[in-house]
């Protein structure tokens, strides 16, 4: 529901009266809908980085190609969602410009995935099979950045289209 | 205010306080947030194509160079604004979920942008300057894209590195 209707848009008691929980329960967990919402991108993000973990490790794969399925696997999220892009693309636009708080953990959640990603790209340069002269590190935060972009798009258009062209044109790039 | 704050969470109230507009004057010429936020949206897009025609056009300019230029003037404009990114990006994340109408304008716009940096990429394919396979079109839409995930990022981190990253791994990606 935040994914699809956004953080302002969406009031506590639909979230009840749609899930069946009583408000008690919800304000046992919660103090309010922001620390509702915080829990909520951590779960999302855990989820991606058990993912991504796997990913990264395995090693009978070739590192590109773990960065290749990595993100097809997450397409594989967005489809089963009716396409609805990334929720920490769509909670950091909406509210990191009134929220130092949403703000600071989105950047934190884009970095962590970051971090994973660098591994399978200085992997890929040790093996001789990135040709850009830059950093792993660049290419992960560059990574990141585009298929945030290409989520949205995906998002606007209802389809996987701009998700596939990204990863396609990116890997090529590179290697 | 509706790119810092958001749509749902701009009352229009706190918009004409801000603004000493009176409300009649705003419902003279809204019918309500909603016609309000597309005519904003609107007036937004023809400044980005009125900047984009300028550079699209400077044909003394190679056209690469002219694609460079366009997106640094953008990076100019988000600078003025504090980085708060793109306001196409940050209504499409956070209304295109609930509604068609903001959810085709939106695509139109980034389409509309596409348009005309496809021409670039044209006349620099014509040109030889351009080692991708990739068609014109596609290369102008993922450009759309992978800089709308640039914005977000330069959002989330109020700077333009990744903005610059953005634009120099594609140019330098495609040339």
């Amino acid at each position: 529901m935040l994914l699809r209707e956004g953080y302002s848009n969406l009031g506590i008691q639909r979230l009840l009266d749609e899930t069946g929980i009583p408000k008690g329960s919800f304000y046992h967990h919660f103090h309010d809908k922001a620390d509702f919402a915080l829990a909520v991108i951590d779960a999302y993000v855990a989820d991606v980085h058990m993912v991504l973990d796997q990913c990264v490790f395995m090693t009978a794969m070739p590192p590109l190609e773990r960065v290749r399925h990595f993100f097809a696997l997450v397409e594989e999220s967005y489809k089963a969602d009716g396409y609805l892009g990334c929720l920490m693309g769509a909670l950091g636009q909406e509210l990191s410009g009134v929220s130092e708080v949403f703000r600071e953990k989105i950047e934190g959640c884009f970095s962590s995935v970051a971090d994973r990603l660098e591994v399978c790209f200085e992997e890929a340069r040790g093996r001789g099979e990135i040709r850009d002269g830059l950093s792993a590190r660049q290419l992960a935060e560059l990574m990141v950045d585009c298929w945030e972009g290409a989520a949205l798009r995906s998002r606007l258009r209802k389809n996987p289209e701009s998700l596939d062209a990204m990863v396609n044109f990116f890997i090529r790039s590179v290697s």
